[in-house]
C-alpha cells in the first residue's frame, strides 16, 4: 500500500480536541488505502515549559555559568514533549478504530550525530515500520528526535520535527508528506499586508527554499533542503480546514509557471556601510572574519569601487545583531586588520524579494521590479540577485507598500 | 568505591528548588566518598496530568470503550514524567559541581517482563553504570520504568520508583538503598493518632512488611519483598531534614527487638457473617471463589462451628467492596452453590494489628493485646494472628483509642 507521511505541528496538537481533530484527518487517508506514518510535534506550549526548565537547572540565581548546559540532559528533558503527544496520538487513533502505535526516535531507530541539541539525522531504520505497517499497524512517531552514536536522544534543534516528516518521507519512500500547520497553505505574499494575495497550489522546491530563507515561516529551510534533495512531494496544509493546501514539488510537476511565484519580505533589516575602506585583497574576509566569528548573521553584500585605491563595502544584517556587528568591527580596527573612513549605519530598512523559477527563462524582472518600485516613490537601497530572485533593501515604512506594488505588478492576484 | 542508591519521591522533587534540595543531599554523600546512583520520580502533580490525559485520550464523552486503553501507550506518555525530572537533576547536579548523566531505563537496560503498566523487573544491566562509575559520572536514573521484550517503553505500576531503587541496589552491590520521602522516617504508630508515637531506628524487613500491607504507606509492600530478598539495606528518611531515618534491615543487625514494634491499623474495614453455611468440604471454595472473581480481597478469615453439620463464616474486606461481595454471593446462592441462614454485614469496623519479630519468642502477646483492649472497654469482632503480627477488628468508632490503648500496652514510647 503507498505510504502517506502527515505532520502536525504544535498548535495542530495544543489539546485533546486539536489532537482529536487531527487523528479524523489521519483516519481519512488510512480510509482512503494509505498506511500513514504521523509525525507529531510537542503540545504548544510544553517545549517551552521544558526549556524554561532546563535553564533554571542549569542557571539558579547568582550562577557564574552563563548560561552553558549539557545539551544532552536537554535533549533527554525536551524530547518527552512529543513523547507524550505520540502515546496519546496513538490512544485517540485507536479509540477511533484505526490501529496505530507511538515510536520514539530510539525505537525506530532514527540515527543521528552527536550534535545534541541541534543533531542531524544519518540514518532511519524503515524495517521494524514496514513490519508493522504489513501488520496493519499505522505508526505515529514522535518528531524532533532521534539517537545518538553515544545510545542517548539527541534532538534535532529547530524546525525538527519537520525535518523528522520529510526525512522520514523519503526513507520510507512515502507517496507524500503533508504538513499541517496553522496556515492553509503558501501564498504569493502575507495575507496581513496584501489582502489580494493568492493561496498557490504548487510551489517549487528552489522557489520555497527562497521564501523560506527569506522570512517565510511556514516551512524551515532545512526541511525543504531535504525534500529537494530526494525529491519528496510535500504539501503544506491546513489542520484547521479540508481544503488542499500547496504542493511543494519538483518544477517538472508544474504545468504553467508564472516568471514570479511569490514577494517575501523580512522587516527588521539593517544596513552597514564602510566607506573608503582600502581595496586590497583579503579585505573581505578582513571585514567578514570578526563579524562570523561575534555570530553576526550577514545577508546581503555589495562592493563599489569608490575612488583610487579604495571601496565602499555595505552589507544587511539583522537589526538586532547591529551592536554586536559594531563591537566587533571597531576590535577588528583596533588590532589593524582594517580601516575604514566612515562606517554609516542604517537601521530602519526592510528586504523584499520577488521569488520565481519563471525569471531564469525571462529577462526584465529586475526592471520591471524597479520600474514599479520608482513609480510608487520607493527609493531602493541595496539590490542583490540570484538565479530565481530579486531582492532590495528599502527604508522599513516602505516595506508594505513595495510589497503590495510588486504583488501587483507581477499580477500575482490573478490565477 | 562504595554504592549507594538515593531515591526521591515525587514531592521531593516538586519543583527546581526541591530538586536543588534533594541534589544538595546527593553531593554530600558523593563528598563522603561514594558512587551514588539518584532514582527519581516524576515532579508531584506530573503523573496525573499525564494520566489524565491518557483517559481524555481513550474515553471521549460519549465513547463506549469502557475505560480501556493500550497500556504500551499510558506507558509511552506516563514515562516521560520521570524522565525530565532524571534531566533537571542531571543539570542541577552538574551546576553544583558534580558530574553526573541522566539514564533512561531502555538505557540502562531495566528490562521488565511484557506487563505494561504493571511490569515485573526481569534483570538490570549494570556493566554500563559501573563503566561510568570508573569515570567518575554519577547517575541520574527515571525510576518506574524499564523496558520490555517487545522493545517498548514498560512501567512499574504503582511504587515503581521505590522498586526502582531497591532492585538497582540489589543489582549494582549497593551499601545502602535510601528512600527519601516527605516523612522522616518509620514511627511506632501514626503520629496523628497517637502523639508519643516514636520514630523507630531500625526495623526489620519482616516487620515492614507487615507495616506496609497493614496500611502505613511509607514504603509499599513490593519494594520491602525485594528489598528482604536481596537483603538490601534500606533507610527511609526525610527529603526535607538531615536527620537519619529508619533503616529497614535484617533482624540480625537489631540488637535489643522489643517484642512489639509497632500498632498498625486500617479504617475503612467491613465484615460480613455468613450464618448457618453447611459444614461440608469445599464450602470455603464455594464461597471465596466467587468473591475472587468479582475482585474483591478478603483480609482475614474465620470460620466457627455453631451447630451440627452448620457451621458460621466470617471474612473482612474493605468498606467499598461490600456491594460487589453481597452481589456475588447472592449470585452464587441463587445458583445453588452455597446456602446460609443469614447475612450480616458490618461495614463500620476498623483493623488495628501490633507487629513485632519480638513476639516469636515471647508468648502472651495475644493475652497483653486482648486485655489491654478490653480494660478500655474495646469489644473484639474478630481475631487473627501471624508469626510476628495480631490484628483484631474492632469497631471503627474505638479505632484510636484501640491503638493509643496498644501503643501504650507495649510501652512503644519508651525507646
Amino acid at each position: 500500500m503507498p505510504i502517506l507521511v502527515m505532520k502536525f505541528g504544535g498548535t495542530s496538537v495544543a489539546d485533546l480536541d486539536r489532537i482529536r481533530n487531527a487523528a479524523r484527518k489521519v483516519k481519512r487517508e488510512v480510509d482512503a488505502g494509505y498506511d500513514v506514518a504521523v509525525v507529531v510535534s510537542a503540545m504548544s506550549g510544553k517545549t517551552n515549559e521544558l526549556v524554561g526548565w532546563v535553564r533554571e537547572a542549569s542557571n539558579p540565581p547568582g550562577s557564574d555559568s552563563g548560561g552553558l548546559y549539557d545539551a544532552r540532559e536537554y535533549d533527554a528533558v525536551v524530547a518527552s514533549g512529543e513523547q507524550v503527544t505520540s502515546g496519546l496520538m496513538s490512544l485517540v487513533l485507536q479509540e477511533m478504530g484505526v490501529p496505530a502505535r507511538s515510536w520514539q526516535g530510539w525505537q525506530i531507530p532514527l540515527r543521528t550525530n552527536n550534535a545534541h541539541g541541534a543533531a542531524r539525522i544519518d540514518s532511519i531504520g524503515t524495517e521494524a515500520l514496514h513490519q508493522k505497517f504489513s501488520e496493519g499497524l499505522h505508526a505515529v512517531i514522535a518528531g524532533f528526535q532521534g539517537i545518538g552514536p553515544d545510545g542517548r536522544i539527541a534532538t534535532l534543534g529547530r524546525g525538527g520535527s519537520d525535518t523528522t516528516a520529510v526525512a522520514l518521507a523519503a526513507a520510507l519512500g512515502a507517496e507524500r508528506c503533508d504538513i499541517y500547520t496553522d496556515v492553509d497553505g503558501v501564498y504569493t505574499t502575507d495575507p496581513r499586508i496584501e489582502k489580494r494575495a493568492r493561496k498557490l497550489d504548487r510551489i517549487a522546491y528552489e522557489e520555497m527554499l527562497e521564501l523560506a530563507s527569506l522570512g517565510a515561516k511556514v516551512l524551515m529551510t532545512r526541511s525543504v533542503e531535504l525534500a529537494l534533495r530526494y525529491k519528496t512531494r510535500l504539501m503544506v496544509r491546513s489542520s484547521f480546514s479540508d481544503d488542499e493546501g500547496t504542493l511543494v514539488c519538483d518544477e517538472d510537476e508544474i504545468m504553467e509557471s508564472k516568471i514570479v511565484s511569490g514577494v517575501a519580505f523580512s522587516r527588521d533589516e539593517a544596513k552597514i556601510t564602510l566607506l573608503a575602506v582600502a581595496d586590497r585583497p583579503g579585505v573581505a574576509a578582513a571585514i567578514f572574519g570578526p563579524l562570523a566569528e561575534a555570530g553576526v548573521v550577514v545577508d546581503m553584500i555589495v562592493q563599489n569601487i569608490s575612488e583610487e585605491g579604495r571601496t565602499d563595502m555595505t552589507f544587511s544584517l539583522p537589526v538586532d545583531d547591529v551592536s554586536r556587528a559594531r563591537k566587533a568591527l571597531d576590535a577588528a580596527a583596533a588590532a589593524g586588520e582594517i580601516a575604514w573612513r566612515e562606517m554609516v549605519v542604517d537601521d530602519a530598512v526592510a528586504k523584499v524579494s520577488v521569488v520565481g523559477i519563471g525569471m531564469r527563462s525571462h529577462a526584465g524582472v529586475a526592471q520591471r521590479m524597479f520600474r514599479a518600485l520608482a513609480s510608487e516613490g520607493v527609493n531602493i537601497k541595496v539590490i542583490t540577485t540570484s538565479e530565481i530572485k530579486v531582492s532590495v533593501l528599502v527604508d522599513r515604512k516602505y516595506m508594505e507598500l513595495a510589497v503590495q506594488a510588486l504583488h501587483a505588478a507581477f499580477e500575482l492576484d490573478v490565477a
